[in-house]
Parts: structure tokens; sequence; C-alpha cells
């Protein structure tokens, strides 16, 4: 049996409204049908559980398959626990990994995980279906959603890639194009770096749990690197959703964004017609239209 | 005798390397020179003492006149102090206010401000010097910057307005589009949310101490408001700088946005020439332009 619960904040500054009869978001919402909705497989979901919670995360294998793939066989053999939340950088990313990872004598070993990957900053663009934004980009060609995650995509050059959106989950490198591996994570918590799109390797977004990850403390070091191992933050336990113990398990489903249903949640926020506003705007910028998602609850007997 | 500190961040994902020869924002910042940054007036600061440390607010009395006037008479009668940050909602705002202020016979007193103003949404762009941006944006049919502060601009209507960027303040209101007075304020801590600039009164932005707001706690009410009185942090002292003794003053200086430096300073933001970049951009959005502050040290004898 389930129950649904929708975990949407509202983004409106005054107190709700009714506005009744008009297209806002909340009614787009309610109005949506379970098939509206698709179930996060949790074989593509990471659980980064902190000590103040779980941060949820759906990986983009569509276009990062070797490095969500490295990820979650990091996942399953448990190579992230009680490593650490290494750095806040206001306005920017928090980033996690391993604090010896630099000093070969003291570095977690990978397991059976890969080392070294090829860089995956963007996929060829054809055979993947894709939900297009009508309005313009700074940054791309052209925006929307594919897979359920925010893109860019070029015609010309026929490629695709994930935008830098808040909650855009990447995977961290040194110079070398191809020096990520998977093993250090970071995810942005500010206004969306989208100089980094094609410059990086995005692996995924988080679901649920940003305010955990954006709230913390800002490292005084440079770059946002906390200074001294104290401050900062234990990952507890990093698990591949479809490994952990029912009990524990938490699932979620994603508006789908291949729907009718999604083109009126897209009207929704190009034009507001919420009381609120007096200029309903008339257009929207990619990663300022939210992507609903809703817990699963399970009754458990 | 003044020393100068730079207190930006770097925005690197890499550990710094020389990058020695080429235009990166830093080497701009190094080559500035002093008449590239103006004093930020201190009768248009407003210094918010947290327990945990001092926010520092350029007001924008040229665009909002009367809310800029009406927010200093607020702080030199010290309105402010004791009352508290209300609201902390994710990706979105800090607010802060009187909690009572919505009952008449509680609610704080606004001295001699006024308690009804206009809105002022947009001013007219006659007379307003503005660097433009080369570069499109989603929201409005040109961008850039005046005063010193990030706008758009629509030149058939011959309107100017600051943009909801990062930092940005704002006054809060509710439907009616002149309910706002300054009293209570509201900080931008998430990716910019362009779609409220026209909708509501910006007055001005955050020069310092933005980790004071966006790392606090997420408020588990609606919109983010606490729930509980005791969740919130106290506005200790809201002052206007002028006021403030010379031993607790910060003076601080903003690169101008009407130089050539300014236009060096673009133009490294726009083409990514650190070594870490693999691919330039050619663009930048206008709330991914840092706007660089550096507060002037005084030594005190």
């Amino acid at each position: 049996m389930f129950m649904l619960q929708v975990l949407l904040a509202s983004l409106c500054l005054a107190a709700p409204s009714p506005d009744a009869g008009v297209l806002t978001s909340a009614r787009v919402l309610e109005e949506s049908s379970p098939s509206d909705w698709r179930l996060v497989d949790p074989e593509k979901t990471l659980y980064v559980d902190l000590p103040a919670g779980r941060v949820v995360i759906e990986l983009a294998t569509g276009f990062a398959p070797a490095h969500a793939q490295n990820i979650r066989t990091l996942a399953r053999e448990h190579y992230f626990d009680d490593l650490a939340i290494l750095r806040s950088q206001d306005n920017y990313v928090v980033q996690w990994g391993d604090p010896k990872a630099d000093e070969p004598a003291h570095a977690k070993s990978l397991g059976s995980a890969r080392a070294k990957l090829p860089a995956e900053f963007s996929r060829p663009a054809e055979g993947l279906a894709f939900t297009k934004l009508p309005d313009a980009d700074v940054y791309a060609p052209e925006v929307g959603w594919a897979d359920g995650f925010p893109v860019g995509r070029d015609p010309k050059a026929g490629q695709i890639w994930l935008a830098h959106c808040y909650g855009t989950v990447g995977a961290g490198r040194n110079n070398p194009a191809d020096s990520s591996n998977g093993a250090e994570l970071y995810v942005v918590t500010g206004h969306s770096p989208r100089h980094l799109d094609r410059n990086i390797t995005t692996v995924g977004r988080v679901l649920a749990g940003m305010p955990l990850l954006s709230s913390l403390p800002r490292g005084t070091g440079a770059l946002g690197f906390y200074e001294k191992p104290e401050q900062r933050v234990s990952l507890k336990r990093v698990s591949l959703a479809s490994t952990v113990p029912a009990a524990e398990r938490t699932d979620w489903e994603a508006l789908r964004t291949d729907t009718p249903t999604f083109q009126r949640w897209l009207e929704a926020r190009r034009n507001r017609r919420e009381s609120w506003f007096v200029y309903p705007v008339g257009h929207v910028e990619l990663c300022n239209v939210p992507l609903p998602v809703r817990e699963v609850m399970r009754t458990r007997y």
C-alpha cells in the first residue's frame, strides 16, 4: 500500500492565496495523474546518510555511464562510508571524498572500482528524447530535459550534456580532463555555475536533502575547504538504494518531463498567474524550473 | 594609513594554478589600480550585526529612493535591533523583520519611518549610466550594471531595475504592489529568482557576510518560516554605517563597473582561460559575474 506526499517547497514570497481557476504550479501537481510520475530506479539511487539525515541522489547513467558504474561499485563496496565533506564554498559547491586521496600511502583503496575513467562531459544527442524549453539560454544553443535531468544541447555538434543547476552532482577533477573517477563528488549549492557545463563530468542530481548540504558552514580555507579535520561532516554511510534493507529504504518518484502535464508545469512557471505576481514574466530560465519529486510512503506492517 | 585586503573567493574547482600570462580574473584584480575601486558610501551602507558576525549591505538609493530613505530612518532609530530572521527557504531567500508585524497591538513602532510607500519596481532608464553585458539574457531585453548593481533594462519601455542575483536585497510585500515599506527585508540565498524582477521592490545588495545568511538552517514551516521562536536568529543590531563609531566601522570598496578594468573583468569571466578549463565558454550570465569588493583595513592608533 502506498501513500503519497508532495514535498515541494512553494516559491511564493507572500502567503499562499487561493488563485482559484488559474494555472498555477500547485494546481498542475494537484491535477497530475499517477502516470505523470516515474519511480526513480533504486539501482540508480544513492543514499548519502549524514549525521543530520539523508541526501538522495539520482545517478545519470545515460550521461556518464562509466562514472555512474564506478560510483555504484564504490557505493556497493561502501568506499565512501566514514569519508567526509571536505569543502563548502559559498554560492558554489560542497564536495566530499577521501581527505587523504592525494597521499598514495594513506589513500583509501578504491576496491574493485576503476582508478581511471574517460572524461564524460557530453554525449551524442541522437537517440535521446529531449523536451525543449521554448526560452533562450545564455550558455547553450538549446536547453530542456532528457531522462528527467536538465540539459543543454547543441544540434550542430550533435551533443547533449547535463546542466549545472542547483543540486546537480558532478565528479571533481584536477586539471587533466580525464582525472575524475567518481570517488570525489560535488553538489551545486549556489547560483548555477553553468560555465562548468562541458568542462567536467556531471553524474546526477540531488532529489532530496539539499538543505543538509546547502546549510553547512562554509569552509574558511581557499575554495571553501575546511581548515581543520573536525570541521568536516562525516559521510556516515553511502549506499546504493537497491542494496538497502526495505525497512531503511525511502523510495522516490519524479515528475516525468516528457508528458503534457510537464508542459503545463512549464507554462505555469513561465507565466506566473498566482495573484501575488504583478508582472507574469513570460519566460523561465532552465535552472529556475523545479523538478518535482515526492516520496513514496510505504506503510509497513 | 590604509592596507587593502582582497576578500574574493576563487571560483575554480581545482587547485589554483599559475596561468601565467593569460587574462584570468585573478590577474585583472592584481593589475587593477586604486581608481578602479569606489568607496561604498557609509550613508548608504547598513551593518546587520548577527550573533555570528556582520552582514554589510549597500543600499540602492538610485533605484528605490523612498525605500532606501525609510530603511535608513529605521536603521538610524534602531528599529531592527533585536528583531529576527524569520525565514530561511532553501534555494531562495532569508527574510527578517518583526515577528509581530501583523499584530497591530504588538507590532514594534516604525518610529518616524513611513508605514506606506509607493512600489519602486523599476525606474526610468534615462540619465543612468549603464554598462551593458554583451551576452543575452532570458528575462530582460538588456542586462548589465548601473550604479554598481546588476540590472535589467528595457530600452523600449525606458525602464531599468535591479536584478535578483545571489545577494540581492529586497523589501518583502503582501499581495498589493505597494505593501512594502522596508521594515521586512529579504536576501537572495539561492539560484537567482529573476522572475521576481519588476515584481517587488529591490533595495540593495549584500557586499559581505553572505555565508552568515546562506548557511542558516532552513525553516521547516511553509515558505521556510521557522516554526519555533527559538529557531530564529536575532538581529542584534542594525546600523547605518555612518552613525557607527570609527572603532566599530568596517569600510568597503567595490570594483567600479564603468571602467576599462571592469571590461577586462567581464572578458575574464566570459572566456575562461584558467588552465583548468577545457571549454572557455564564451558567454556569461549576469548573475554569474561576481562583483568584487574589498575591505579597507584601517590601522588604528
